[in-house]
């Protein structure tokens, strides 16, 4: 493949008005949309009226007049697309962490004569923190088991199932609906963390209990924009919140003394919305609703693939694929391996290329198809040939660790 | 005293510059500050520099560069000042209503052989909430003890005492030294909301070993904006997350397997900051730097008793005083019953006297010393005056309920 030929494909592709809606830094070719996605440039404009004219002339009253009040529940239904759900069925706010954590503490209630709960030592770490914290604060005899096959840990002491559908480290995807039927066919609750695969390509939550996210990878919501959770429509009258804050409750403003959970899905609201970080995300999902996501898939497996290609088509450079290299089985993100991982990737990113490196040996790369063409995919394969084939990562300066990398 | 007196003490008023540095609609008294803070001119240029440079430009390289990594102990470093706190002992992030389930998890642990948690009917609801929803997550024989009186209430039973410094109806201020302190005697932990006192006047933690509250009323953070959580630094190396997500582990970008906590007040964060909510509050902790809390205190008892007086000096008109009359025992707050709160309210609402109603007869009024003058109190109690006696409430459209009220 030409870069001729990558241009040829952007000249045809469907997507391709969408770049021109986000900000994106001339010369840098982001492959980290998998952490942080760029920013749609409807953004600023929808911020600063929440700041100018909400925040600063109607005060208190935005709660009516701009849908404050209804911030939690108008995202959740911007977001109910995204993952095969329909309204009324998602609620957004509060980190991931925290979403988790409700999630949990709900399945494992729906559960009460079951006292383990199973993840997955290859989960994102804060699925297993939250759950090692939830479980040391239950007290009660609860434990959690770490799977290498589903099928060997699930038993009828089996509470919940907390599993991501798409691997952080290696982008490997599994099968939601077979999960969820196995799971569902030991007796247990199925919860889907889908921070890696809302946005990425249409996502079915099916018959799964739960599902939560985070919204500002592939959703674009902004820097630690609001996390979702989804409820099941049958769980939604007797799952319980146990982080049973005013906003979840029936009547928030008639301040009565006990609580009272809310109808629906908005018991699962916690308490006031950060309002400047949902403004932002409602940005992203106007955006949304003109997407459509069977393009997105078509785009990100082609794209994902062509860089699979690229990149070794420069034979053996050090560095071993660590994604699935079947499609199917690939979300958004393709991972190699190096041993000289981190300096490798600064000098990558020195040269415009942005993907990330997570310890010991791992290059993340993203495929945001809102946004990435298909000669960005050619011209990051040809620099990480450059850099390779000249070991320009040896350069000391990439030697030197930043704090967050 | 004369609207002229008035303004002479406008014109002598220590504080009277940093009414200049908030946006303030033309025609209306802002008496909701207890509420939501004014928004100061400096937000909405730090928020843009947030989206347009640090999101736009920066994406990932945000976490290193614009600090949004440390964006929960820097912004806790600028609450610090305001309760009596110093460096590394507070940590801002997530709701309220969070930080309580988090302040309260740790202090039941802390007394593990002890099973009462004492709060009062009177305390905020979602106080009260959210501890029900944490005694039903911990079983084990958890329980709630709600007080009249603290002294009768504590027993060697009494794991944790949940208290607000300020009643969030009648603006009542309790003696925080002296109630920590009977709190201590009887070998429970103190855990303190400050939410309607942080930026009211100057707060000192002393003893406390939890303190918490939110940073858009008095603080003026923009709706919404995150909440704060001090640890004394006697509980840092033991006191426990059960929130413990990625963002309280010793180091989050290692993607540990195991939860391994921070050392210090961080091990209490738990997840992506909500970094656009948060920068929007970081310009409000710019202006309180140079603040003298102690001129904040004096002017605003100068501005609730004048206010007291002006609206009782109109005699006898269905009002009654809900606050303390001793400005000794309230915070910054006014309160009045009337039978007919609601249409009063809207009724002054809508000749620009912005209170706000809590239902059954609760007439408040805030008193934000940054930003209100002594004339907005005069006009205020005249409006009130004029509302009243001629009954200007009756006017059927004061009758209609809004969502949010």
């Amino acid at each position: 493949m030409t870069r001729e030929e990558c241009a040829a494909l952007d000249a045809a592709d469907p997507l391709k008005h969408f770049r021109d809606e986000f900000a994106l830094p001339d010369g840098m070719i982001y492959l980290t949309g998998n952490s942080l996605g760029a920013m749609p440039k409807s953004a600023p404009e929808r911020i600063s009226a929440a700041v100018n004219d909400e925040w600063a002339n109607r005060l208190v009253g935005g709660w009516n007049s701009a849908r404050w009040y209804n911030q939690p529940t108008d995202l959740g239904d911007g977001i109910a697309p995204l993952i095969g759900a329909g309204p009324g069925q998602v609620v957004v706010g509060d980190s991931t962490s925290v979403v988790i954590y409700k999630a949990m503490a709900a399945a494992a209630r729906l559960r009460p004569d079951r006292r383990v709960i199973v993840s997955d030592l290859s989960n994102f770490p804060t699925d297993r923190y939250v759950v090692e914290g939830l479980v040391k604060g239950l007290g009660g005899g609860y434990e959690i088991r770490d799977i290498g096959d589903l099928g060997t840990a699930l038993g009828d002491d089996v509470a919940a199932v907390l599993l991501s559908q798409v691997d952080y480290r290696t982008g490997a995807r599994r099968d939601m609906a077979a999960v969820t039927a196995q799971v569902h066919a030991a007796g247990a609750i199925m919860v889907w963390d889908l921070c890696h695969s809302v946005g990425a390509f249409p996502v079915d939550v099916g018959d799964a209990d739960f599902a939560l996210g985070c919204t500002y990878k592939y959703v674009n919501g902004g820097p630690g924009s609001p996390a979702f959770l989804y409820v099941a429509p049958r769980h939604q009258a007797d799952a319980e919140n146990v982080l049973s804050g005013w906003y979840g409750h029936a009547e928030p403003f008639a301040f009565e003394p006990h609580f009272r959970p809310a109808e629906g899905v908005r018991r699962f609201a916690v308490s006031t919305p950060h309002v400047l970080s949902g403004v932002a995300l409602s940005a992203a999902l106007e955006m949304w609703k003109r997407v459509d996501l069977h393009a997105v898939r078509a785009k990100s497996v082609a794209l994902t693939s062509l860089f699979i290609d690229l990149v070794e088509a420069g034979g053996d450079r050090g560095l071993t694929l660590a994604s699935p290299r079947d499609p199917d089985e690939r979300g958004s993100q393709v991972s190699f391996l190096h041993p000289d991982g981190y300096p490798v990737m600064r000098a990558l990113i020195d040269r415009g290329v942005h993907g990330d490196y997570r310890a010991p040996s791992l290059l993340r790369f993203g495929f945001a198809p809102l946004y990435l063409r298909y000669v960005d995919v050619w011209d990051a394969a040809a620099l990480i040939g450059e850099v390779l084939d000249k070991e320009l990562w040896r350069d000391e300066r990439y030697a030197q660790r930043l704090a967050v990398t």
